[in-house]
């Protein structure tokens, strides 16, 4: 097992990253409080991996609460995080009672948002058990549920007491998840390590069969790049920004497409290779940039055409991006590959994007 | 006008208390990105104050979208809250917008929250329009909407940029809710300040009369008081907690008896009396104490007698109180009239108290 460390301002968490961790009574116990835990998964993931979990808090004298919610994105709505407050209130679980999310991306923001608000705020911690979850969602604190005009757009940035990172738990993740995983995994190489990007090139096929060993690297340093960005930036005022590469083209794929018809990994990745093309029309990459970027995506087993939303429906859906300032839309660019800033784009560039080669033909 | 200042660790901000504030656009506009703001208030207060505020606002080339929600406690929930996300999102608000909430302390709680979540958080201004929200709910970033199962439960601490207290908004506000107001400024010299107790007595009648100068010393002293505590412990971890006196009896009478059929204010001064009751009874406070502050409640307004809702509802809606810890209930009590602290109470005068004299008798 590697432990790195987030710390910011207000307060410090580890991410610990290895194997067998849900047997570790002691990664958890520092961070529970009167011996009662709630601990929140959904139908999916609870019958893989609850009961190991909570055989492990037992034994260690905790109770648990079990809540299980329906899984899917399109669950990421308040009526489900009030399931969470009500078995909360129904349990009495006090201000003190931590809260563990056990599960994807999805349980990880929602129960960081209901930790965020219950009482004005309970601990809580992350158990991701999805890739996408293990480099990505679990690290930083951004919760959040979706609004039906827009992803995310309720939420709070509250962090968790601690991240645990178990490689096991990806064994039953199905392949399409770990590919979307691994889109994130490639953005932190696009948007600031260009040596990582050479790494993912050698190792895909080993992360696609989940090799262990290859697998904790990938997260070991997503992990460690995240923490950097956000221990500079907890907020996202400056450069945690960068973290959403592909993000503002993903989301309005996500949205127009209705969420879950793509996953969020999935569109991300789209949207990261119309982040390379925008940034060659502007001058700052190479085709051949740009080929190498669809290739590795290609590699990961992750689209590379999005679907023609029309260019209004893009300009549209991108307007209600939180990063939105002034009504001008900004955009993570790349200057280099491993190398990105923050900037609007040209009306005109946007244009040839969205009726360009990356989208689809009719 | 008067202006406090409250400085926190993250953040400081000022709180104006005065006269013909809604006119003074300069109190408004540090606070106020891209010449947009929303302006929310409910069905009663925009009839009377919206317009004037509203102008203000657009003399000085703000854009403003009013939001008006429904009037009273029973609407501090998720559905209206969502009325707010909905005209943010579909007048495009960005996460920079500031949020104004004009009206009591349920639209400054729920506008607060609002902001608090809001793509994660947004700017917002309090504008206080009835005595309890100008010497308690608007300053202090506590903020937060109903839950079936508990009062201001699901929530954020969130700090405004800036709180405006004017006096003249008081001049609508029926008399039944100046007295719940000032409920809360009499709690503020019971729970720290000997010399006020004695200054409200005096003034008490002054102050039913909107005697406006009198009035503004009220706010002022009571706001000074708040915002010294807060400044100690903004997220309630120890002093903080203080400024609940009288809430734990408070918040059962208003779930026991269904929110919205006492007001809060009147709530609070009948449990705070409780509070002092139990002072007098663990051998604290004197008969003439309890006296007094049955005598300054009656002054008020208040009513001093809480219903009947039988010892084992009592302790089973306070079991409730985000100030249990470790399945025990811990109560403000009064070491002396001027000086409070936190304990919990034995049973057996849990059951004196809630079959004793300040209780209904059938
Ligand atoms: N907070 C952040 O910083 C952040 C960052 C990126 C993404 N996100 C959010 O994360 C969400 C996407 O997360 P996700 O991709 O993990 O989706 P997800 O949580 O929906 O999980 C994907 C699917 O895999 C299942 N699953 C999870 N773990 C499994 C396992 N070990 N074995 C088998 N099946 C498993 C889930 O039940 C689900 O059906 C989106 O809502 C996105 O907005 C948040
Ligand atoms: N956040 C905190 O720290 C804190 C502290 C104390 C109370 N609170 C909350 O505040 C709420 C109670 O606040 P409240 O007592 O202001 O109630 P309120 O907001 O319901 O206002 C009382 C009534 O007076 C009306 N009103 C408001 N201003 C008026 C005016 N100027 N003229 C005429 N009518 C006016 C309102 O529309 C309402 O009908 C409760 O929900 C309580 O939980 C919060
Ligand atoms: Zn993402
Ligand atoms: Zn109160």
């Amino acid at each position: 097992m590697i432990t790195l460390d987030l710390a910011l301002p207000d307060t410090r968490y580890p991410i610990h990253i290895g194997q067998q961790l849900l047997d570790k009574a002691d990664l958890l116990l520092p961070h529970i409080r009167h011996r009662k835990v709630a601990l929140i998964s959904n139908t999916s993931v609870a019958p893989l991996y609850l009961a190991p979990l909570r055989q492990t808090l037992e034994r260690a004298g905790v109770e648990v609460i079990p809540v299980i919610l329906p899984d899917g994105e399109d669950f990421k709505t308040w009526e489900t995080l009030n399931l969470i407050f009500d078995a909360l209130l129904q349990h009495r679980c006090e201000r003190n009672t931590t809260l563990i999310a056990l599960g994807g991306g999805v349980i990880g923001d929602m129960v960081g948002f209901a930790a965020a608000c219950y009482q004005r705020g309970a601990p809580f911690i992350q158990i991701p058990t999805t890739l996408l979850a293990q480099v990505d969602s679990s690290v930083g604190g951004k919760t959040a549920i979706n609004h039906p005009l827009g992803k995310n757009m309720i939420g709070a940035f509250y962090q968790p007491r601690a991240v645990i990172a178990d490689m096991d738990l990806l064994d039953t993740l199905p392949a399409r998840e770990l590919s979307a995983g691994l889109a994130e995994v490639i953005k932190y190489g696009l948007l600031g390590n260009a040596e990582f990007i050479g790494w993912l090139e050698q190792h895909i096929a080993a992360l696609r069969n989940k090799d262990k060993t290859a697998l904790a690297h990938a997260v070991q340093t997503s992990c460690a790049m995240k923490a950097d960005i956000v221990s500079q930036d907890e907020k996202e005022q400056g450069v945690r920004a960068l973290l959403n590469l592909g993000h503002t083209f993903g989301h309005a794929i996500e949205a127009g497409l209705g969420f879950g018809t793509w996953l969020h990994g999935e569109a991300v990745g789209a949207g990261m290779l119309l982040a390379a093309e925008a940034s060659r029309l502007i001058g700052n990459l190479t085709e051949s940039d740009v080929q190498r970027v669809r290739h590795l995506l290609e590699l990961a087993g992750l689209p590379t055409i999005s679907p023609d939303l029309g260019v209004e429906t893009w300009l549209e859906l991108m307007s209600h991006d939180k990063k939105v300032s002034g009504g001008e839309i900004r955009f993570v660019l790349l200057q280099s590959l491993g190398q990105a800033y923050v900037a609007p784009l040209p009306q005109q560039i946007l244009h040839e994007l969205f009726t360009g080669r990356f989208i689809e033909k009719a």
